[in-house]
C-alpha cells in the first residue's frame, strides 16, 4: 500500500521570506520545492559593502542548499520561474517551461530595479539588488580611481572623482556614507589621488533622506553624511542620465563618469498573474498573507503589500520577510490540522541605516539612537542576523578584520559589463 | 636648476616576477612605471583552488598597488599593452596605443591559454590562468551539481558529473585531484547526487604525468589521484572536442558537458617583436635576462627561455619569476652604477604538486617527498610565500578555516559566460 500523498509546496525565492518558509515546513508531512534563479542566500542589508569593496561577496552570501541541507523534506532547484498559473496550480520553469505542480505556492520572488519608464539609464546607472549588482558597482567604483590615476587633464580626472548616487532611502545614504570612507585608503595606493578632489553628491527628489524613518533620524543622517563630505540635494528630479552625468529638474548639470542608482525598485514581474496589485506591483494580499480569492497562494516578503495598524505600509525589510514567509508557512501547516487562517501581525523591530564606518541612526519602539552608539547596536543586530547562516565566530572575526584593514583582497577588478546584463539565464546552457 | 633626468624603468605585468623587479629598484634613483591589464597580483599557485571553490578569489589576490605601496618611486597603471616599439624604445597601450616611453623595460607579462591551432576549443575547455578563468571554471562547475540535480534521466545525470581534464601537467593534476574532493562535500546537499556516479578524466598526452618531475614522484602522483577515484589516461590525444564531450586518437569518445584545459599555454603576443623566439613563443634572453641586441630590454618570468646548467628548460614556476625580476632590476641598478652586466643563476627551489586535499609529491634537491608530508611541506611553504603579500596570521587562519569547512560562501555562481571572453579591454569606456 502506498502512503497517502503529501502535500507539494513550491516556494519562489531563496531570500530571507523564502528560507523562513521552508525551515518552518521542516518536519511537517510536506515536500517542498525552492526554486530561486542563484544558487545563493545573500545578506541583502549588507549589498552595499559588498559593492565598495568593503566585503567579499562570500561573506555575505551562502548556498542556498547549503542553508537548507538539514530540511530533508525540501529540495532545492536552481531555475528561473518564468510564469505562475494559478488556474492549473504549477509554475514554469526557464525557456523551456518545465511545469513543477504545486498544491500550496510561496512567492517570495522580491523586488529588482526599477527606472521609472527610463530603462535606458540601466546602462549608465546600475542598481543594487544581487550579488552580480555589486559586482558591477564595485568594478566601476575602483576602475573610476584607476581611470583617475591616468587621466592627463585635472579637469578629466576630477569627472571619474565624482560620483552620484539616486536615491536617499537607505540603500542610497549607506552607498554614498561608505564611498568617501573607502575612498580614504586609497590615499597611499594612488600617487596622483588628491582626496579633496573627490565628490560624492547624493540626489533624492522628495523632501528629506530617509522618508520612512524619524524626521530627526532623517535630519541627523543628513549631518552625518555632509560631516563625510558628501553633498546631500534633496527636492531635486532627474530629468535625464546618459554616460557622462545627470542633468537635474533645476537646470543643474553634474559631470561625472560613475551615477549609481538606489531610487526605485518594483516587484519581481511574478505577481502580475495575481490580484490586486498596488502600483508598484506589490500583491495586496488578504490577511492570512494569501492572495484575495486564491487561498492556496501566498505571497511573502517585500512582494506582500501589507498595511500596519496605523495604515501605512509595513516596511521591505529583512525581518518582515522572516515573518511573513513563517507565516504562510504556518498557514500551511494549519490547513494539514484543518485549523483555520489567521491574520498576520507585524512585529515592528524598528528601523536601522548605517552612514559611513562608525555612525548610524536607528529607531527602536519610541526611542532614536544615532552617532556610534547606533551604529554598535547596528553591528550587533547584524553579526546576529548573520550567525543563523554563517557560524558566529568566524563572522565577528571576519568583519573586524575587514573594518580594521579595509580588507585589500577584495579590490578586484573582475568579469566586464558586457554580458552580465540582462541577468544571464542560468540555464542558458541546457 | 632642475635635478637630472631621472632612468625611466617601464615594468609590464604585475605577476611574481613584475612585483619582484619594482620592489628590487626601490629606493633607487629610477622612475618605474609598472602596467598590467587587470589591477591585482596573483598568487597563481593556488588558482585552481579559486576554480574549485575552495578559496574566495580575494584570499589569493591583492591589488597590484596595494602590493607595492611603500615602493614610493613606482606609479602602477591599469593598462593593456598592445605592442612594443624596441626602435623608438615606447610601449604602446590600450586601444588609443597611448605611447609609454622607457629608458629599461622589463618585460614579465606572463603566459596565456594556447590551443594548438584549435582556438575554437576555448568556448567548450576553459583554461586557468586568470582570476577570470579560474571563476569561469568555478561557475561551470558548480552549474554542472546543479544540472545533475535537475536532470531527468539517469544518463543526462552522468554526463553532467562527468568531468574531463586535459593536460598532466601541476595545473592538471592538482585540479583534478581536487574535484573529487571538493564533490564530497556536496553529498548532504544535493537530494538526487549519488557520489558513485561522479568521474573524473584527466587525459595527458606524454607517457606520464608531471613530465618536468622525477618519474618516482609521477608514478606517486597517479597512484594517489587513482585513490582520489580520478580515471588517469596517459599517451593520449584529444582529435575533437565539443560541447557535448572529447574524442580521443585510439577512437573513444567521452561524453563530458564540463571540459577543462591544463594542457598548453604559450607566451603574451608581445613576445612578437623580441627576438629570438622558442616555438612557443618564449624569448630566448642572453645570460642577463636581456634580449639580444638590446640590452635596455630584459624579458624575466615564464617569457624567459633559460636553459639550465644540465641543459634543460628551467620551468616556469613562482620562485623562477621571482628570481629573473629581481634580476633585471639588479641590472638596471648596476648600469646605473657603470657596473658589468652579470649573468643570471637559476636557484632551483624544487618540483611540488598538491593531490587532493591531503597530499603531494614534491623534490627537494635530491630527496622526494610524497603522501602528507609532502602536503604539509607544500603548506608550508605557500603560506610563506603568501605571507609575503598578506598579513602570515590571518592567511593561515583563513586557509585553516577554509580546509576545515569547505567554506561554503565561496560556492557563488555569479556573472555568466558570454562577454567575459574575449579577456575585456579594461578600459574599454574611455
Amino acid at each position: 500500500m502506498s502512503p497517502p500523498a503529501r502535500l507539494r509546496v513550491v516556494i519562489i525565492g531563496g531570500g530571507f521570506a523564502g528560507l523562513a518558509a521552508a525551515r518552518a515546513l521542516r518536519k511537517h508531512p510536506v515536500d517542498v520545492t525552492l526554486l530561486d534563479r542563484t544558487n545563493h542566500h545573500l545578506f541583502q542589508p549588507l549589498l552595499y559593502q559588498v559593492a565598495t569593496a568593503m566585503l567579499a561577496p562570500s561573506d555575505i552570501s551562502v548556498p542556498i542548499r547549503w542553508a537548507l541541507r538539514r530540511v530533508r523534506n525540501c529540495r532545492v532547484l536552481l531555475g528561473d520561474v518564468k510564469r505562475i498559473d494559478v488556474e492549473r496550480r504549477v509554475v514554469l520553469v526557464d525557456a523551456d517551461q518545465r511545469e513543477i505542480p504545486y498544491d500550496r505556492l510561496i512567492v517570495a520572488a522580491g523586488m529588482c530595479n526599477a527606472y521609472f519608464g527610463h530603462d535606458e539609464w540601466e546602462d549608465h546607472a546600475p542598481g543594487l539588488k544581487s550579488l552580480d549588482d555589486a559586482l558591477r558597482i564595485r568594478r566601476r567604483f575602483l576602475l573610476a580611481f584607476e581611470r583617475a590615476e591616468a587621466a592627463r587633464s585635472e579637469e578629466q580626472r576630477r569627472r571619474w572623482l565624482t560620483f552620484v548616487v539616486i536615491g536617499g532611502g537607505p540603500t542610497g545614504v549607506e552607498l554614498a556614507g561608505m564611498l568617501p570612507e573607502v575612498a580614504r585608503a586609497f590615499r597611499r595606493e594612488y600617487r596622483a589621488y588628491d582626496p579633496t578632489s573627490l565628490r560624492v553628491v547624493l540626489l533624492e527628489g522628495g523632501d528629506r533622506l530617509l522618508s520612512a524613518f524619524d524626521p530627526a533620524l532623517s535630519a541627523q543622517a543628513r549631518r552625518d553624511l555632509e560631516g563625510l563630505g558628501v553633498e546631500v540635494r534633496t527636492g531635486t528630479r532627474v530629468t535625464a542620465l546618459d554616460q557622462h552625468g545627470v542633468s537635474l529638474a533645476d537646470g543643474t548639470r553634474i559631470e561625472a563618469e560613475e551615477i549609481f542608482w538606489a531610487a526605485g525598485i518594483a516587484a519581481s514581474p511574478l505577481t502580475q498573474g495575481l490580484v490586486p496589485l498596488d502600483k508598484s506591483g506589490r500583491v495586496l494580499v488578504a490577511p492570512d498573507c494569501s492572495v484575495p480569492g486564491h487561498p492556496e497562494v501566498f505571497v511573502v516578503g517585500d512582494l506582500a503589500a501589507i498595511r500596519a495598524p496605523d495604515g501605512s505600509w509595513i516596511p521591505g525589510v529583512a525581518p518582515t520577510a522572516n515573518q511573513t514567509g513563517a507565516h504562510a508557512a504556518a498557514m500551511i501547516v494549519a490547513d494539514l490540522h484543518g485549523g483555520p487562517r489567521r491574520p498576520y501581525r507585524w512585529f515592528n523591530k524598528g528601523d536601522l541605516a548605517t552612514i559611513g564606518r562608525h555612525k548610524a541612526v536607528a529607531r527602536f519602539g519610541r526611542v532614536n539612537v544615532t552617532g556610534y552608539a547606533a551604529w554598535l547596536l547596528w553591528l550587533f543586530v547584524h553579526v546576529l542576523y548573520l550567525a543563523g547562516f554563517r557560524n558566529r565566530l568566524s563572522v565577528v572575526l571576519q568583519w573586524a578584520y575587514a573594518y580594521v584593514t579595509f580588507q585589500r583582497g577584495v579590490r578586484l577588478i573582475t568579469g566586464s559589463d558586457t554580458g552580465e546584463y540582462p541577468v544571464p539565464d542560468t540555464l542558458r546552457r541546457v
